[in-house]
């Protein structure tokens, strides 16, 4: 099976939607991303948990198979985010963070996974992303994330890091912000001319957009009424996107559109619950289903 | 020809954009929508318009192929609106709207045009889309929008035209407001309980959603970094969209996802320059070019 490397926050939740409140729930961008990915391929995180990292969340991760040797436990606390959303489920509002041991993270990859062909750098300070970067032996494909907080604080940090990747994914309000313009497609240009070879604008409820120099394509959501929590969908795309190009082992504009399906996919059933609970129960015959429905509320006919 | 009967408003605009401020500009949404409609097929406008309302416009509309018979010119001012657009041109801020001759507006449909199959009721008080509505003569197909004022303020009789209409077109942000949910599958759902066959969800940038009891189709937008002044541009969405489906006179689930995509390509056009400037010079094969690239960046294939 093949492996997708993925560094990112693993983290305990505290989470209010007009669903529910629930405390200390297994959540972190690189878990969401592996626990998507693990679907397709083999993915090993590389992050920190401290003591009181419940060992059934990690028993868990193991379950889906997921390589769980470049996860360090250390005395200390685990990285813990509340937040909350409000009747308009499209806006997280954070009531806290605690880095607790984010905080002096200095990511080191084992040696057994630095020749990892597929990579994604989730969430995470720039400046450890561009740590990962240069320990990384021939990756075939390395996509990464941020979040508004490095784009105000380490935009030139951030810069570096795009000039050494493939794919950038970015929300809508953070490629606006970053490239300072209200237009998607034309941040997005400004994301490739830094160096980059794709661009994956994602919207939420509106879907994603995907940009290259010569190529568009545009991803629908799924119609979903069923949303409970919004927790983890960016990275649950992003798991399921790489993921599924892992597996396929195939980077032609078609299979990669395909992948920016399966990540969308991925997204819609991880709000269908609280953390990974959707996740937990999800069949590998509804990701097909639902793939299919993509296919069928997307296409029309020529004129 | 098929006719198209369209019934709103005849408008003169004073738009401010990031791109230059124009004054006393012809607009109004039975304007906008029975130019892009006259692309497929023979609009015919019904509304008021003052004796300031130049003729020269009159003309252009008869250029393209436009019944202007059912435009009554009354003593009195031509409606008016006036409004600008900031650095993120998908908010329109009104300064100013003068109803003017549109204030004791009667709509009298000409005895000729009561029979038209396709009938498109543009924004307008409800009150006078049922007044019209009781005057069609077995219509075919009749689709209607409004905006956010008359959901606040005459909610009930949106309810009843809603009833009587076979394809209600919305923003965004109208139907979330209207069916009190910001889930736009479940406001269109409910939408569709009040008993129209389709909704339509205009999302601007974020393109449109089409919704029937057994369907669901999500359109993009067009990858548009040429926005110069977003003005009307529902309208020439809903003018495409009901002029293609009464040229092409077939109601199947397939052709009326063609006719969205077709609303999607003349909205598309007429934000890339004020009023109707980008429409007036607009030919049919830069229509069938852009339909084309519509396809081509929303196909992907089967996993």
């Amino acid at each position: 099976m093949s492996k997708v490397l993925i560094v990112g926050t693993i983290g305990l939740d505290t989470i209010e939607t007009p669903f529910g409140k629930k405390p200390e729930i297994i959540g972190g961008s690189a878990v969401h991303a592996a626990v998507a990915a693990s679907f397709f391929a083999q993915p090993a995180i590389v992050g920190v948990a401290g003591t009181d990292f419940p060992e059934e969340h990690l028993t868990f991760l193991r379950s889906r198979g997921i390589d769980t040797s470049g996860i360090n436990i250390l005395a200390g606390e685990t990285f813990r985010w509340s937040g909350f959303y409000e009747y308009d489920m499209n806006q997280a509002h954070t009531r806290d963070t605690r880095l607790n041991l984010y905080a002096t993270f200095d990511p080191q990859i084992p040696e057994t996974l630095r020749a990892t062909a597929y990579v994604f750098l989730a969430n995470l300070d720039p400046d450890l992303q561009l740590k990962v970067l240069d320990q990384l032996k021939g990756p075939k494909l390395v996509a990464m994330d941020t979040m508004d907080f490095w784009i105000k604080n380490k935009r030139e940090v951030l810069h570096k890091v795009i000039k050494k990747v493939d794919v950038v994914l970015m929300n809508d309000g953070e490629a606006r912000q970053f490239m300072e313009t209200p237009n998607l497609p034309l941040a997005a240009n400004r994301l490739l001319e830094l160096g980059t070879k794709l661009v994956i604008i994602k919207k939420g409820e509106h879907g994603a957009l995907l940009f290259s120099r010569d190529n568009h394509f545009a991803a629908p959501s799924y119609p979903q009424d069923q949303l409970r929590d919004p927790t983890g969908a960016g990275d649950s795309f992003a798991g399921g996107f790489i993921g599924y190009l892992a597996k396929s082992y195939d980077l032609s504009e078609q299979n990669i559109r395909r992948a920016v399906i399966v990540g969308s996919v991925m997204a819609s059933f991880n709000v269908e619950d609280f953390s990974l609970n959707r996740l937990k129960q999800l069949k590998h015959k509804e990701i097909v289903e639902r793939f299919a429905a993509f296919r069928r509320f997307t296409e029309f006919a020529a004129i």
